[in-house]
C-alpha cells in the first residue's frame, strides 16, 4: 500500500508524467532522439523537466550512480512483480505506474550510459599535436603549468584539447581588432591606425558614441567627479548620476522604478535569476531564440523553465494551458533578435499573460534608441501617437503595449553608444532586485563619466526623432539595392540585414574577403549563434553612413558574391528557400518604421535624407541644449572656462581634473625636477 | 543478485558512505543539526553532498516527491524484508548497505517534510498592513500590477513580502548619495551638492581616480574614440585599447595572458563557472571567507564544492587528501579579504595545491595596486625585493608566489579608480575562458576610454611606488591613534580598518552620526555582509587624506563612541574579546609592509609623509611620463591642440569630439536656426 501510495503521489506531483498517455510515453521510450541518436526521446526530454532537469542535465552519470541508483529499472520490475503483475509478458507496460516510473529510470539509466560513452569517447581521444605543442620543460615556472608529471590532473593539456574542439567544429574565435574613430564615424582603423575600414556591423546603431553632447558631458563629468564610482551601490558608489539615470531611464520607458547595472547581460542574468530563484514554484516560458544572457539567468534561478518555438503563440499558449493560473510564471522574450531581425509580437504575449496569469519579461536591449517617438523601443512604437502626444510625460499611458509590459531590460551599450544596462517596472519589484540580486549588490556602480554620457544620450535620443528615421531610411536604401542585386537578406521588419551565406567557411571567407578587398568590416555570425546552414554577414546601418559608402557596400558585397560564387536568392528559390529567402510563398513584411512615421508622406524637406560623403552629420540643436540643461544642477552650467586651465609638464600641454572655477592642488605639485 | 549490485555500486560510487563506518552514519541519522534542529546532522551534511546536494538543497520538496519517491525508506525496508533481513528488531541497522540507503532516504524525506513545513509557514505568514500597503485601485496601469483580483498570483504582494523580511531583519539597504569631487579628493558632495563631506569607506583606494595622467588619456580617447565599444569583442568591440589593457596585466602579474571583463564579479563568475563546468569531475576548495562573486562562480559551474575554514591550512588540507590526487582540483581564495583586513596565506596554498595535485585560484581585488614593488598584489609583495630586482619584466621570475599561483583575478575599479575586472593566467588557460565563457562573450566590451583610463593607472602605479607607502603609512597612524584611545580595530595585517561595533542598530547609528554630527561618511557593515554580533564601521585611508583629517577621523570616531556608548577595546576584554579585539592571548600582527619597505629605516627624505590641509598631494612626473608614452602610438603625442577647438552653440563654450588635427565634421552641421 505504502508503495503504491508514493507511486500515486510521484504521478500526481509530476504534471507531464501526470498528463501524458502511457502509449505515448512508450513512443517516447522507444523512439531516438533526432538530436542525439544515441538517446531516446524521453531521455532527451527529461533533461527539459523542471525537477530533473538541470540536475540530470549537468551531472548526468554521477547522479544516476548516486542518487538515481535507488530506483534502476530493476526495482521497478522487481515492486511490481510483488504485487503480481506478469513482468515477463509486457504487462508491466499496461500498469500506467510501472510503465512511467519505468520509462523514469530508464532515462536515468540511458544518461548513465551516455556519459559512459563520452568519458570514454574523451579518454580515447588524441590530441593533435601540431595545434597543442607539448609544454616546454625549460623553467620550473614552466613545468608547473604541467603538474602530470606530478600524477596529478594536466590541466594545461585539458584547455588545450578544449581550445581544440573549436578549432575542429570551426568555432574558435579570431578577434579583428577594430578602433572606431570618433571623427570619422562610422570608419575605424585596425591594429595599425593607417589602415582604415568601414565599419558595418557595429551595434552603436546612431551614432551617439561620438555625439558632441555625450562627449562634451563626459568631458566636463569627468573634471569634475574623476574617473570611477570608487565602491559598490551601497559603499560610496551610490551618485546623484545613477539615480538620475535611473529616473531616466524609469521615465523613458514609462515605468515607476528602474535600476542600472554593468551591463545588460548582468541585468538580464542578474534580474532572471534572482526572480525565479524567489518566486515559490515560478516557471519561465522563454522563447527559443532568447539571447544568451536571459538563458543564464533562467538557468541560474534554478526555476522551471519551458521553451516555446520561436516567437509561436501558439506553442506559447499551448505550454502555458498546461500550468495552473495561480502557478507564477515569466514569459521571457526579446523586442529585436539581433541575429535574425525578427521582432517578438509583444502586444499578444501581453494577452496570454493575462489569460494565463503570467507576467513579461522583454529585452528591448536591439530596440531601444532605435523604436518609438522617443527611442523607448517597440513597445514604445506600438503605440506611436500616443506616447508621441504625451510628450516627455513620465507617467505610464494605460491601456498601452508599454505599459501592460512588467519588466523592461534595456542597454546603455548600442543605440546609446555608452556602456551598462538597466531593467525597468514596478517600484517593489525593483526594489526586490536591488535589495537581493548579488550581482547588482557586490560589484563597482559604472563610473560617473560613463553614466553621464549614457545619460545625454538617452535625453537627446528621446528629443530628437531624426537619427532613427534617418536609420530606418537608410536600412531601407540598403536592402533594396540587395534585392535589386538578388543578395539574399533574410526577411524581417527591424532594422538588421542579415545577408544569408548558408555556409561557415564560406561565411568566414566573405567577412575576410570584404575586409582585405573593400575595407569593409562585417563580421560573419557562424554556428552556434545562428543554425549551421543559416551563417551569415550581419549589417547594421547607422544615419551616420553616407550616400556614397551604402553605393560601395552593395557593390562590394556583389563582387563578393560573385568572386566567392555564394547562393543568391535565385540559387535558395531554386532549392526551396532557406530562412525565409527564396520561399514559394512570399510574406509580406511591414517594416515596423511606416512610411508616415518616417516622415515620407509629409513635405520632402521632412523626410530624412542620407547625407553625401563631405556634408557633416546632422545634430539636433535643440536636443543638445535640453540634453546639456540635465547636467547644469550638478556640473554648473558650462563655462568658458571648463576647457582650461592647461598645466605643463615635460614641455607637453596637458588637461587634468580641474574645471576653470576651482583650480585642482594636483598641478603645482608635481614634482617636475623628478622627471628622467 | 542484481538489487544488491546496484546498492554496492552505489556505495562504491559515493566517497562519502563508502568511507564512513555504519555506527557514525547512525549517529549522524539521529541527531539534531545545531543550525537547522528540525533536521538530522545527516540531513544537512547531504545538502554539501556533491551529487545529490545543490539538487536537493533547492529543490528538496519537488525533488523527493518526485524522482526521489522511487526509493522511499520503505522500499529500501522492502528490499531487505525480502533478502531475509529481520527489519523488525533493528536487524537492518547492522545491514552497512541497508543502513546507509536507509539513511539517505531518510534525508530525502526530511527534507521533504522541512520543505512543507516552511511552505506552510509562508502560507500562514501575515504580510505587514503597514510597510505594505495594498496597490491602489484607480487605473488599469496599476491594476495590472496587482493581477490578483484574476486568478492569478499576486506578484507584487510577493514582491512587498520580500521587501518586509529585509525590514524586518535590518538588513534592508538605504544607499547614500556620494558624489566625490576629483579637485577635493577624499571630499565629496552629498544628494545636496552644497554638502561636503569626507569619504572614509571608498575603494579608490590611491585616489587614482582623480590622477591627472588618467584624466589627461582620458579626454584624449575620448576626442579621438568616443565613448562606448560599440559591440562584443568578437564583432566591432575589440580595440587596440583592450588588447594593449590585456597585455599590460598579464605584464603586471608576470603571466603569459590575461583577459578583461565588464567588472571582477563577472570575471569572477564567468571564470570560475566555465572553468569547473568544464574540467571533468572537478572539485573547488573555498574558503568560507571568500567573495559573493566566487560563490556565485562556483555554484554556477554546477561543480562539487567543499568550503574549508577561513585561512585554516589544516582544514584544507584534511578536506583536499580526501579526494585523489589525479580528481581536478581548484583552491579558490582571497588574498585580502575587504570586510575583515586578514590576508590569504598564499605561499602556504600553493604548496598545498602542488602535493594535492590542485591549481590555485587567488582574487586579488583589494590588493592590486596597493602590495608589492608594481602594485601586482600580494602575492608580488612576498617576494618584494625580487620582483623590485627584476623591474617592469614581463617574464615570470621561476619560483616566486606570484608565478606559483595559476590564475589571478583582479579589478579595475578600487587601486586603480576605474571600472572593470580581469584574469590572468597560462595562455592555454585565458584562451579556452575567451572562447567558452558566455559572460565574457556575450556582452559589450568596455568603453576605449574606461580602458585607456585603466591602463594609465596601472602604468603610474607600476612606476611610482609612493603612493602605497604613504596609503600603508597613513593606515598605520590611523590604527595607532584608534588603539590610544581604545577604539576597536579588528585586528589584521592589511590596510583595511574595521571598528568593531557589536550591534547592528549601532552600528547603522554610528554611521547617521558620523555623516550628521561629524561629515564623516563611513558605511555599516551589517550582517550578511558580517556575522552578526561581529558588525563594524569599515575605513579605508587613502594617501590622498590629510593630517588634519587622520586627526578629524579619530576624534570624530572617539565622540561617536562616547555619545552612543559603544564598547571600546577595554569593554571587550572585559567580556572575553571579539574578532581578535580584547582577546586574552595578544597574537603579533607583522602588517604586510614592513619599515624597510615603507621606506622608515632609510633617509628620513624618503619617508612617506601624510600631506597637510592646504598642500598638494604628491605626483610623479616620471611615472606620468611613462604612462603617457604608451599612448602615443594610437593617440599621437599630446599636442596644443588636444583641448582645442571649441565650438558655440546657444552662446555657450562646447569641447567636443575633436583632435586638433582632424576637425569633426560635425560643429559645422549644427543647425543653429532650429535650436528653440
Amino acid at each position: 500500500m505504502e508503495k503504491l501510495s508514493s507511486l500515486a503521489k510521484f504521478t500526481a506531483s509530476c504534471p507531464f508524467l501526470g498528463r501524458t498517455k502511457p502509449s505515448s510515453l512508450r513512443t517516447l521510450c522507444t523512439s531516438a532522439s533526432p538530436r542525439f541518436p544515441s538517446l531516446t526521446r524521453l531521455t532527451e526530454k527529461a533533461t527539459e523537466c523542471p525537477v530533473m532537469g538541470a540536475a540530470l542535465a549537468k551531472r548526468s552519470g554521477q547522479l544516476v550512480q548516486g542518487f538515481a541508483s535507488f530506483a534502476q529499472s530493476v526495482d521497478v520490475v522487481k515492486i511490481h512483480q510483488d504485487k503480481g503483475v506478469d513482468v515477463t509478458s509486457g504487462g508491466i507496460e499496461k500498469c500506467p505506474h510501472a510503465s512511467k516510473a519505468l520509462a523514469a529510470a530508464r532515462t536515468a539509466e540511458e544518461l548513465s550510459a551516455a556519459k559512459r560513452r563520452t568519458d570514454a569517447l574523451k579518454a580515447a581521444r588524441p590530441l593533435h599535436p601540431v595545434s597543442v605543442p607539448k609544454p616546454p620543460q625549460a623553467t620550473s615556472a614552466e613545468l608547473k603549468q604541467c603538474p602530470a608529471h606530478a600524477g596529478g590532473f594536466n590541466y594545461e593539456q585539458f584547455y588545450a584539447s578544449e581550445l581544440q574542439k573549436k578549432h575542429d567544429d570551426k568555432s574558435y574565435r579570431y578577434f579583428n581588432t577594430i578602433n572606431r574613430l570618433a571623427n570619422k564615424f562610422p570608419v575605424a582603423h585596425t591594429a595599425d591606425v593607417k589602415t582604415e575600414v568601414e565599419v558595418w556591423c557595429a551595434n552603436d546603431y546612431l551614432g551617439m558614441g561620438n555625439n558632441p553632447v555625450v562627449l562634451e558631458t563626459m568631458h566636463r563629468t569627468l573634471n569634475k567627479y574623476g574617473h570611477g564610482a570608487g565602491g559598490t551601490r551601497n559603499i560610496a558608489g551610490n551618485c546623484s548620476w545613477h539615480l538620475n539615470l535611473e529616473k531616466e531611464v524609469a521615465a523613458l520607458h514609462r515605468k515607476p522604478s528602474a535600476l542600472v547595472f554593468s551591463s545588460c547581460y548582468v541585468a538580464n542574468d542578474a534580474t532572471l535569476s534572482t526572480l525565479g530563484a524567489k518566486l515559490p514554484g515560478c516557471v519561465y516560458f522563454s522563447d527559443s531564440s532568447n539571447h544568451a544572457s536571459m538563458i543564464q539567468g533562467i538557468r541560474h534561478s534554478g526555476a522551471k523553465k519551458v521553451i516555446w518555438n520561436h516567437n509561436d503563440l501558439n506553442d506559447l499558449e499551448n505550454k502555458l494551458k498546461e500550468w495552473p493560473k495561480e502557478t507564477p510564471k515569466i514569459i521571457a522574450f526579446e523586442s529585436v533578435y539581433s541575429m535574425c531581425g525578427s521582432v517578438g509580437p509583444i502586444k499578444e504575449i501581453c494577452d496570454l499573460a493575462d489569460k494565463y496569469g503570467a507576467i513579461t519579461f522583454l529585452d528591448e536591449v536591439h530596440a531601444v534608441g532605435l523604436y518609438g517617438p522617443r527611442g523607448a523601443g517597440v513597445a514604445e512604437h506600438l503605440d506611436y501617437d500616443l506616447h508621441k502626444a504625451a510628450g516627455q510625460s513620465p507617467r505610464p499611458i494605460p491601456g498601452t503595449v508599454m505599459d501592460r509590459v512588467d519588466i523592461i531590460t534595456g542597454t546603455l551599450g548600442k543605440a546609446y553608444g555608452a556602456v551598462g544596462g538597466y531593467v525597468a517596472g514596478s517600484a517593489k519589484f525593483i526594489d526586490m532586485i536591488r535589495s537581493y540580486a548579488p550581482g547588482f549588490i557586490f560589484t563597482t556602480s559604472l563610473p560617473p563619466v560613463t553614466v553621464a554620457g549614457a545619460h545625454a544620450s538617452i535625453v537627446y535620443q528621446k528629443t530628437y526623432n531624426g537619427d532613427r528615421q534617418l536609420m530606418q531610411w537608410n536600412v531601407r536604401e540598403v536592402k533594396k539595392r540587395f534585392a535589386e542585386r538578388g543578395i539574399p537578406v533574410v526577411p524581417g521588419p527591424s532594422h538588421i540585414v542579415p545577408v544569408l551565406i548558408g555556409d561557415a567557411a564560406q561565411a568566414k571567407q566573405a567577412s575576410d574577403y570584404l575586409l582585405g578587398r573593400h575595407s569593409i568590416y562585417v563580421q560573419a555570425i557562424n554556428f552556434p549563434t545562428v543554425a549551421r546552414g543559416e551563417e551569415r554577414l550581419r549589417f547594421t546601418i547607422t544615419p551616420g553612413h553616407t550616400l556614397e559608402q551604402l553605393e560601395h557596400v552593395v557593390t562590394a558585397v556583389d563582387d563578393t558574391f560573385t568572386t566567392l560564387s555564394i547562393k543568391r536568392e535565385a540559387d535558395w528559390a531554386a532549392i526551396g528557400g532557406r530562412c525565409g529567402v527564396g520561399s514559394a510563398v512570399k510574406e509580406t513584411i511591414t517594416p515596423i518604421w511606416s512610411n508616415e512615421q518616417l516622415g515620407l508622406t509629409g513635405p520632402s524637406s521632412l523626410a530624412p535624407k542620407t547625407r553625401r560623403a563631405g556634408e557633416s552629420r546632422k545634430m539636433d540643436a535643440h536636443a543638445i541644449a535640453v540634453a546639456r540643461q540635465q547636467f547644469d544642477e550638478l556640473l554648473g552650467p558650462v563655462q568658458k572656462e571648463d576647457a582650461s586651465p592647461l598645466i605643463t609638464i615635460s614641455g607637453l600641454r596637458m588637461r587634468t581634473g580641474v574645471t576653470g572655477r576651482r583650480p585642482l592642488e594636483v598641478p603645482a605639485a608635481v614634482p617636475l625636477a623628478a622627471a628622467a
